[in-house]
């Protein structure tokens, strides 16, 4: 069975990859109104504002609120079938909690943070567009049973912390320990190690049990931070390889390798998005890697005419061979996605696969005779 | 020498995966009257409560006690040889302690927090039943020796904070610092980094103490976190991977793998149990994992009518072979308990395992004539 | 050439591990004086104390420094030439520090701490026996570099951090703000995210500032964290490494693996010390390791009449390899050191080793016939 | 194709390593008009200064100024090529920013810090010369994408905490959450836990998103903290790697390795400098690590006269060989940079390669005769 890695790519070269910067200037374009509306939230929100920018900030919030209507409506029409639960059920939040609030507002006289207030509701359009939220809702996703765990684990050690408390400094301080709730109060602001001041312990056995509610709090929080940070770690990893893994299609000289080698090379590759006009590496700069073009096009300047080299092509590996200098500046000629080998993985690389040591030996004594990189 | 991993799973098949679920529901109920008494605990500790209010929660309370009381009997009865100390004496608490404090408040006429204060002592029961609990208290007996070093290195440093806070602010604040204790007090809650502001040093010398003080809890943080969190992943990783050993088993085509690739894949598969309906991959979406059935049944809806697969057997591969989009959806036709294998590790598992790969490639171009998942 | 990991312990079997228990009592022993020592002087530190209970404690203060002196002339007569630099000055300013301290008392009447506080530095004590301080100390020495440069960076934030509140607050705050040393006090305070809240900007810029100084804090958090949490780790897996590559040359069934091969068991082999009567195992649960004795005798109670095992047998393998539950009931007949092989490496080890596959094998078969394990 | 990894290093043996020290001793005296210029600043910013004290700081300052002008000018007569943007940015603002102070404070009469503040400026030479920051910012550079998502999340989880603060917040307590941007300074201090205590919530409700945000603020450091550790661990040792690259190239024992066993043993070995008379092992100690020297001599001490070992030599292979304690106290005879390699890794290193193992058998035996070490 021959295990076609490069077919997705070979037809939409790149193309996850340019689709996620596209989706960023989308997600930027997106996000000017959210922007716009927030910061208007927020203004609206001080008391001393003069009725002129107050009406105008109005108007500003009643426009994008059009906006919005108008783009759900749009939406509806074209009966996307792209459009999903959650996604819609946010673009239909931004319409309706505003209405309501306005609704409300009027019906009851009541001041209910008032419709402006509610405008806030935006924010979750910049929380649902965001790839680190739905990064971090997929590690929440994974890690969910070690996650709820420790959670309750939590609720628990919270519990018995504020039990004791209160039971111990509830006669000397009836007004901020008087009852579990706010005993409960306390132990969150103490295990978390916030801290704020407002409760603090008296007492001998209150000030022993204090202390060790701080410890477990550091204890929770390192297997809190554990789970995350590792859970984060892995599904960065993971997505990187699934990215890079289409990256490495469009070097030729990757095409030859095995596939157990190429999970290792995918897994070692580092990619890089420059803009056109970037210096990549600087003629004599100590050099600890060398570079594959994926995309776009670099302009090489050693001591004669520049030279120009186009996806496919590699650099830097005579600094990794000879241990000298960078023999060249490289420059970006247009945008530019490079993958970046390590000078580790290059020694691994080639002492497993004597065909691409070769490829690599040829182009290094070619370019030796006339333009060393 | 053969060795039978499946043989343990072979006769409950997915029993250990299934048994937690069970025991999951179990705890629930169990967890059921203790979340009662536990609110009417917390309830009952509100100084302005009417009576009418105060005497129903005490009788909830004399219910579940009255309920654990039976429970405790029937166990004694029985005479349980499955009941284990540790657990054994938490039934016993939960009913002696509350009935200790009555009696005592009888006799004394004090209220040492009462008997329903004491109810809290229930809380008990969650901790012992909770699974994230015993996950930890693992961990903790299996680094106890790194956690002890920690905790005396704690100790000392917190000693001799409090020595030197005391020597160098005790004339200025004697409130405060007046003695070794109370220093004690101003080092725990600095070096934890709480900082509830009850204690500040107010001399140049005693701020530059309390700077050095942060640096090291911040240090002692580090370890003590660093050690928790690595023993949590390890333990976490070792009660994966034979969960994972056992569900590998109803799943024919691993049953060609020699020992060592075995290792490799149980430790690369990520078990996932679904409810039935829910959505497995979409037609269109990107794929970066294939999926191995454990137990239960899901149900392919590509452009034809939809095709049921049953336990044992595996889809979602095309994706990764030939890096095309999802070509079909797949929902849980019934409670269902996945195996999924990354990108990654299916590249390795197919250079690795001829027969595995040609396995996998007869049903994809079977399924590619028709069904192309 | 034929590397023999043993012969260090073919002398002296389990030596290390024995002498750390033996250090350990010693330990206690010796840390028993400083403990009665430090207890006075923290109770010494108390205001309102009767002159008796002073009288007493100085006396038993008096005691313990005499005790020092004489263990000091005893080293000095002996002439020990295993005495080192650094454990000669602790000694040495246990007995000078307290004695200069009642000279200076008496000499100006001044009251700087009093030779009781002096006694703390008795403290040093223990830190110079405790193995957590050494062990810390070696990984404080192993990443001083990069400990160092996160430091000097920490010390130049913090500069930056105290510089500019200073410039934003001075004005409004001239009490809390007004020097810079007076700002770098608020800098360390939230750089650490301790926050007493005795000194908190109030305009709009000096609080943006304080936000971006409290996520800095986050960051060099982290980065010492990070550096102390790896660099412990890999200390302690040193440690164990050493420990347990003489542990492994007191079982036969190992001195047939090759080099390589002893490596990865040592380094997947897990310690534990048992007193005598522990549990080791208990029929019925569900086996996840193997067991193989160091040191010591274990009982065996299955159907028939228990069974003793002595150093360098193993025990626990069957439910490795069938799957079933613990058949029997293993306890420590005496103290006992354990080496714990998990399922997972079990697997990799009898794969890569047919000869100890085999051993296994056939005590797994002789002992299935009678006890089985 | 034949790689040559050392011929870096043949030319100059050392040069990046002695480089760096040579460097390292150039920043130091860089820095101490820096040091100096600060220190100045810091004591000036004191309200209390005598008029003679204030003058003479002035006239430091001026002659601070004095010779960042100087040097600037001379950089820009020798028109180095070398001087790349950020270096002389930084240069340049510290003879601008102090110039427009002072300018600005005459012309205005204004007291904006004056131009003894501005000169804290110099700071950023300091920062510009720190290794540990140009390290943190490569980690920076390489972590961008991930650092900005997680930042964008924590600002949006900043701006719903504020708002709801707000909402629930704003009637209780208007001087403290009486607009979005005073909530946002309480969510802020609550989200990095750091809990000043100026702005606590006191409705139920604003108590329970107070604990929400607690736990989410840790949730985020979690995160935070994981990706920089991480990223500096990452860094640390790919610089680690490319530095003991050419520090083997010094032995002449690796030359024999193939190109994927050298990497593996490029990455066991630590490097150690160490200064002249520095002990690098005592006799009697134990032994879990062999030495080799790159740069410098040592002397070894046993029985006889004292034998001295120059570079490419190495030693303490017999006590990982025979598992005796060291036989030979060694000390540095002269400035000393050594690589370690831990018993772990030389057992791996002596299986994999025949070679290796001969020659370090013969030089052993050889010793063995004489001075074993």
């Amino acid at each position: 069975m021959k295990v076609r890695p490069f077919s997705r790519v070979s037809a939409t070269p790149g193309a996850p990859h340019g689709a996620q910067a596209g989706g960023l200037t989308g997600t930027l374009i997106g996000a000017l109104p959210v922007a716009l509306g927030l910061v208007a939230v927020v203004v609206l929100s001080e008391p001393g504002l003069s009725t002129t920018l107050r009406l105008a900030l109005d108007g500003v919030l009643t426009m994008i609120w059009c906006l919005y209507l108008g783009q759900l409506i749009a939406t509806a029409l074209r009966r996307d079938p792209d459009a999903k639960g959650a996604m819609l059920l946010v673009d239909l939040a931004a319409v309706i909690v505003p209405l309501a609030a306005l609704v409300a507002t009027l019906a009851t006289g009541a001041d209910l943070g008032g419709p402006s207030l509610a405008c806030g509701v935006w924010v979750l359009k910049l929380l649902r567009d965001s790839t680190a939220f739905r990064l971090v809702a997929r590690v929440l996703a994974n890690e969910a049973h070690n996650l709820i765990g420790v959670m309750s684990l939590f609720g628990i050690v919270l519990f018995i912390a504020a039990l004791l408390a209160y039971a111990v400094e509830r006669d000397a301080q009836p007004q901020t320990f008087g009852s579990i709730p706010q005993a409960m109060w306390w132990a969150i602001v103490t295990l978390s190690t916030t801290g704020y001041g407002d409760a603090v312990p008296q007492s001998f056995i209150g000030r022993i049990l204090a202390g060790v509610v701080m410890m477990s709090g550091i204890g929770v929080f390192a297997l809190w931070a554990g789970i995350l940070a590792t859970g984060f770690a892995e599904e960065v990893r993971r997505r990187d390889f699934v990215n890079n893994w289409q990256l490495v299609s469009a070097v030729p000289l990757f095409r030859q390798l095995g596939s157990a080698e190429l999970v290792g090379i995918v897994r070692a590759l580092k990619p890089r998005d420059l803009p056109a006009g970037a210096v990549v590496c600087r003629k004599g700069d100590a050099g600890d890697q060398m570079f594959f073009i994926v995309e776009g096009r670099v302009s090489v300047a050693a001591t004669g005419a520049p030279v120009e080299l186009g996806p496919g092509a590699f650099f830097g590996e005579m600094a990794l061979i000879s241990g000298a200098p960078r023999t060249a500046t490289v420059t970006a000629a247009s945008a530019l996605t490079l993958l970046t080998l390590h000078a580790q993985d290059f020694q691994i690389l080639l002492t497993n696969n004597p065909e691409i040591a070769e490829t690599i030996r040829k182009t290094a004594l070619q370019r030796g005779g006339a333009e060393p990189l």
